[in-house]
């Protein structure tokens, strides 16, 4: 059997998130009926990760093993014609038997953005959080990088969360600005539920002074969900990149 | 009564085009019913000119009468809340008594855009052709610039065209690339019937090699609609804007 990793874009706003439910309305369901068509085979994809139900992807990764001989930069194009216009295969790559898309992810890359304009730009508005109260930016990068480094983030994340340890390292975060859009960009080894939402509905608090910068270290120590500000609505977040040992991108 | 005219931007991809139709499912008639609701008067609203169904508008201006007092700067937020979120009213302006904004335009801009990439760029694919054969931009330039002037554009205006003269002149036509994205700019004192989009598809033509650059005169004085390219589809058009001597923008 080869081993197939794909890293795929999509629009998420009109699927339950990536992970496959009994609904069928998800992007895993759509790419193993796309691979179903394609193969004949009955595949089962292992994503890098869910993402939640109206986040989007620039660069989800996920494997697959198949019997198919159809040559590996054959792959996009004969996916992605059986794929929904919201769902688009980017590349495709012969992996070893033992790559799996979640266990072998190395680091992940979120970016959430905040158009800050007076009034939403319509274009692109399933992608972003429309804030229409000015932030003030310096002080969100002054509180952001109090969480770079290895914590237990139990503050930052659902108290939903059944993961045994909220121990993570986060290696990168950091804020862009384009014209009125905000980019938050967070790059960790793994992320809790909710995690860059909570971080960046925190964020938005100390943009708007309602959170001093200076408190963030207080936050992120007390392991207390409670500490922390709102969650930010889906729409703003996407799974920006994840990085392999194995795949080296455009390879 | 008071004149006002307004700036608005919209995603045409839910609409039946701008100008009113039977069904209701218009640019306008969303804009005339949120008028309703917030003034309580049947207003009938004037634009620049229509955008066809799956068109796209940065920039679309349209004017209209009211004995509403409301003052000039609450209009946006107040009509923006009583909109569905793909269509954005961003500037609003008291005009001269005799304003129309159709007779009243001076110029006006449209933009369409091309993705080249191997695969469409899923965020915004709305707004794009997508064209995945490489095209030659440098040729198109070529071609382009031979639209300036003023000319008569029968080759380039739909054979349904009912106006009695197909003269225009073009102020400006020219080509940006943004990585994959190839957008075509051209800026006239009126337009034809699906006019840019032709202008786009026999573009297309000269940047897959089917039409030398060299011929674009020769189209253009044969004033026969069969000289040009195919017309492209309308989601890569967008009303950029359009200008007036009586409004300073952003003032």
């Amino acid at each position: 059997m080869r081993n197939i990793c794909m890293k795929v874009s999509y629009d998420g706003s009109g699927y339950n998130g990536f992970q496959s439910q009994p609904d069928g309305n998800t992007v895993q369901d759509k790419i193993e009926k796309a691979l179903l068509m394609l193969t004949g085979e009955e595949i089962l994809i292992i994503g890098s990760g869910r993402t939640d139900a109206g986040v989007h992807a620039r660069g989800q990764m996920f494997n697959f093993h198949t019997a198919s001989a159809i040559p590996i930069e054959r792959w996009p194009v004969a996916i992605n014609s059986r794929l929904p216009d919201d769902i688009v295969i980017l590349e495709a790559y012969e992996v070893p038997e033992n790559f799996h898309a979640r266990r072998s992810a190395k680091r992940k890359t979120y970016r959430y953005t905040i158009d800050t304009g007076k009034y939403p730009d319509v274009f692109g508005r399933q992608y972003r959080f429309h804030h229409y109260r000015p932030l003030d930016v310096a002080a969100m990068r002054q509180a952001i990088v109090h969480l770079i480094g290895t914590h237990d983030y139990t503050s930052f994340t659902s108290t939903r969360s059944t993961k045994p340890s909220h121990v993570r390292t986060i290696y990168e975060a950091y804020i862009e600005e384009e014209g009125p859009f905000v980019h938050v960009y967070v790059t960790g080894n793994g992320f809790l539920y909710n995690m860059v939402r909570i971080i960046v509905g925190t964020l938005i608090k100390v943009g708007i002074g309602a959170i001093p910068p200076e408190r963030f270290p207080a936050i992120l120590q007390a392991c207390d969900r409670s500490k922390a500000g709102p969650t930010a609505i889906p729409q703003g977040l996407m799974l920006w990149d994840v990085h392999y040992a194995e795949i080296k991108p455009g390879s």
